[in-house]
């Protein structure tokens, strides 16, 4: 088949209307003005951007990593400025926001499907209006409509850009023990002082301003997360018009220098250290959003959709490594077949070899698996905003709750895992940078470290998700998934069969949580919760596969063929792996927790 | 535990002395001149050499790529000259060869051993004397006294070095399509004429002279891996005194540029461009080695040591990262632990948490693992050389045929994985280049790709290895392995169950092993050969756990105590991985064969 060198719009084109069924949005009240062909616009639209102004700089701006010049602004190459004038100009950076914002209203789960054609092209220049549009929208739920006119509607309108600002050099995984301090002014501004780590597109010249959304704490706050409020610190102040004024006291200390994700500034910010002195008063200047004590909450209350889109990121690099290495195999010639004894015989294709077939098969399994899971999870996101019944609506946000621990590190694990194995297909030339491969590599393994590590999303998931509500999220995951292998039985043959497997394994993770639980320890409970994090992925995405089985049915083709043959290989080489990791969090098994780490 | 930031002194001499019995081949005539003291002495001087030139230079050399100047010439930063002046001035590049040769005669395993330091240190650094010493052994084992003398004993003095000139652009797992020519005039020498790709160490400036050991074809010679013949092609020409003369007609065309293991030039080689005409004939000159058409078979002759070595750089790479891992983890705080509600507590180590004490475990138990698989398979080449009876150094080298494959992949897949959790435990700062982990990282993904990918390596297994003598090689291993088992059953407690979970994945070994050959089909059997080679260094690798365990014995103290730690977690999180694997194999699954490629 053809194949798109950067994502494969035919398998969008399945997942959002031959499954997810994305164009019954369209008849709710939100999204009445669209129609399938406003979604395939938006579709068309994006993959035609990425691949003319996305993909040609992925390779340079990696090579030419972002540095500070001499007059201590950073330096970005030049197509970086030009790439995002094309999306902005698009108006792509308004997809999701409210027509009175000026913004699209389009469905999250379409915005999401466009958005993977620019991460799958340079995931390090998308990154910049990715960020504006969490830091928007974190602003147009929680702000004032004063700060969402004055901060957020320039940011839609994709001449601003934002960051979120939580992290510290000595708090990362562990937001409770931030530092930053905000002082309340007589006007009711904030003045800040401290330094903020990892913090992405923290400085950079391709904006008018930028928006940081940094948390802080207030003099006498609560310790831990409880004394934590969140604050809108502009780069340069803006005027009661919304014009930029003079430079607030955010200073760029340093770029921290990645091993990918190159294009994407990440910067050492001090907040307050003189730089200027805006007013007179020491400090930067902020505004707090919302009520003191309750930054981690508005935090928290986005972090599904940025947690989701992570995830979709992953999944975008795994797809495009995935794409390549399918088009590389099937050009490249290499030994013959294990059958064929004359040496004289020409040289087969790489796809002839059943070993490249099974990194070929490993990769469309964990990449198409993992755009499912994404999309998915982003319809959720609809639906919890859109569903006619607020009962459906409820079920849809906590059912996304309980997924997006597994949405955001599922494929950041298995999408690296298939940028792993598109190097191997291509063998010596995957290792070289002549080739993409292997900075799709290098760009993923960032995705299991930021927005929560894989430690924090299993805690997450096996701490508070499974265990909120007795167990109401995992109920509902067991519903639809129950629904699906009865539906897959009544379709018989393969189908039948995954869905048997399937409740079987279903079986073993009731089984397995309700032992994990039994003693109410969370020490012991959660002794292995990357373990439990991992073998629910892999479940999950199995019941998605048959998901999409199901979507196929009957139809004949190359591309429901492939679908077949993926989840012919998801069933049988994949889902078994939870075996072994079911029994050993079933034993209780404390090696972790009885390790003296002095013996290391 | 106080650490070696490189490698483990302690876990080298515990492998050697208190496993391997290493002193114990100092009673053999070849190693008779050697001690335990001069043992020591190797390891000793390696740890320092290595501590204070080669990892000096590891980021820096990273960082600088080497280039092709003006004048042709490779350039690479001058404290590489200075580290391998360092190596040449200690007489290490003599290690392992004949006195009479001006060598050490050292066991290999001490050898081994003592070039993990300069492996861990900097392994791009170190590429060139590790490749220039297999290319003298590959001399000393086929070329004629003439040959040795001009062609390897200057390499042996650490003067010259050397390479491997085996794949072409088209031609990299499968040699027998190779078409350099080489056509013999009337002199007895040979002129060649071709294009080779991806040769290590194939142009640089750090000594008087490069020895290229090139595949080429004759003419008329039979087709495959039949007709390759194996010729010497010196960079400058060496007169019949051994000095060295004009240039030779091998031209270097570009270096590629690679992910990582950026201090080693990784070039694409002319030769009979035209660069020159020695002696008026177009062609660059070489010499055979041995007879027409027998190349392969000397190249394969070396291929045992070649490869256990690169599985020791990947347990280098592995090792270091883990050391670098534990020291962060045992000073960077983040968080609490779960039982502890107070926000104001401070916070703890990373070893406090049971994740990171996991992703420690883990790494441990590979690159310790490794290393052992390392050093058992370096033993059993001292073992085919010098064991007193025969029978035993055939059984030693049969042994070591089957274990070659899995000691080049295992540790290339999982010390791999030990350096993906090296990042994982550093976090953010794991991600960048302030921090050795990601180089580890980006350097050992070569390990898997070359000297035979995982692919070819598992054809090798189980296609060669694993059946040739009707099977007599699994036959010995799995007598070793049942003599361990019996005596871990004779030792009883944690051992004995160990060894019951050992003895019933055994059986499983061989009644899959059994499955896949009962029809005779190679296509078949070999479908899924990269699971059965991964499944069975798994079992080799927790085979060599209970080794270590029995060692450790009764033994009180840290160290001992780290050891039992490992093994506890492998046999509960590692081995039972085994299980779905060698279930898929005992099915005779045909996912990949039935695929066609065409639906992907």
């Amino acid at each position: 088949m053809a194949t798109s060198r950067i994502m494969s719009r035919r398998d969008l084109d399945f997942l959002l209307y031959e499954w997810l069924d994305a164009e019954a949005l369209t008849r709710r009240p939100r999204y009445a003005e669209h129609d399938r062909g406003t979604f395939d616009a938006v579709l068309d639209l994006s993959e035609q951007l990425a691949t003319d102004f996305f993909a040609p700089l992925n390779q340079s701006t990696d090579a030419a990593e972002p540095y500070v010049g001499d007059d201590g602004r950073v330096v970005l190459p030049p197509e970086v400025a030009r790439a995002l004038a094309a999306y902005t100009g698009s108006g792509l950076p308004a997809s999701v926001f409210d027509h009175e914002l000026g913004g699209l209203q389009l469905p999250f789960v379409v915005h999401q499907a466009g958005s993977a054609f620019f991460q799958a092209a340079a995931i390090g220049v998308f990154a910049y209006p990715f960020l504006a549009e969490g830091n928007a929208n974190l602003l147009v739920a929680h702000g004032t409509p004063d700060q969402v006119r004055r901060y957020a509607a320039p940011v839609v309108e994709g001449r601003w850009y934002g960051t979120m600002a939580l992290s510290e050099p000595q708090a990362g995984s562990s937001l409770g023990d931030i530092t930053t301090r905000a002082v309340r002014q007589d006007d009711g501004s904030y003045r800040l002082t401290g330094t903020k780590m990892w913090i992405s597109g923290g400085d950079h010249e391709l904006g008018e301003n930028i928006v940081h959304l940094v948390l802080a704490r207030t003099p006498g706050a609560a310790p831990g997360v409880k004394g934590i409020s969140l604050f809108i610190v502009p780069k340069h102040l803006v005027h009661d018009d919304g014009s930029v004024g003079e430079r607030n006291d955010v200073a760029l200390v340093g770029l921290n220098h990645k091993m990918g994700y190159r294009a994407t500034t990440n910067t050492l910010l001090n907040l307050g250290e003189g730089l200027t002195t805006p007013g007179g008063t020491p400090g930067a200047v902020g505004h707090l959003v919302g009520e003191e004590g309750r930054g981690l909450t508005y935090m928290f209350h986005m972090m599904n959709e940025a947690r989701v889109s992570v995830g979709a990121g992953a999944v975008a690099l795994g797809y495009t490594g995935y794409l390549h290495a399918l088009d590389y195999a099937r050009v490249r010639t290499q030994g013959r077949a294990l059958q064929d004894k004359d040496p004289a015989a020409p040289p087969v294709v790489l796809t002839a070899h059943p070993d490249v077939r099974r990194m070929l098969l490993a990769q469309k399994s964990y990449v198409e698996g993992g755009l499912a899971l994404i999309l998915f999870c982003a319809h959720l996101v609809d639906e919890s905003r859109t569903a006619p019944d607020p009962d459906d609506a409820r079920r849809a946000e906590r059912l996304l709750g309980l997924l997006t621990p597994i949405a955001k590190s599922w494929p950041s694990q298995w999408c690296l895992a298939a940028n792993d194995l598109a190097i191997q297909v291509h063998g010596g030339y995957g290792y070289t940078r002549d080739y993409p491969v292997e900075q799709f590599y290098r760009d993923n393994r960032l995705n299991p470290i930021h927005e929560g590590t894989h430690g924090i999303q299993a805690l997450d998931l096996l701490g508070r998700k499974v265990v909120e509500g007795d167990g109401a999220a995992l109920r509902l995951l067991g519903d639809r998934l129950r629904a699906t292998t009865r539906a897959a039985t009544g379709a018989g043959g393969d189908a039948a069969s995954y869905a048997a497997q399937l409740d079987r394994t279903w079986d073993d993770v009731l089984r397995v949580t309700g032992v994990l639980w039994a003693k109410g320890d969370p020490a012991l409970a959660l002794a292995n919760a990357s373990l439990y994090l991992e073998a629910l992925g892999h479940v999950v995405v199995a019941w998605l596969w048959l998901e999409q089985l199901l979507a196929v049915g009957g139809r004949s083709g190359g591309f429901y063929d492939g679908k077949r043959a993926a989840v012919r290989y998801f069933y049988a080489f994949e889902l078994p792996r939870t075996g072994p990791q079911l029994a050993l969090l079933e034993s209780l098994d404390t090696t972790t927790l009885d390790l003296d780490p002095d013996v290391l």
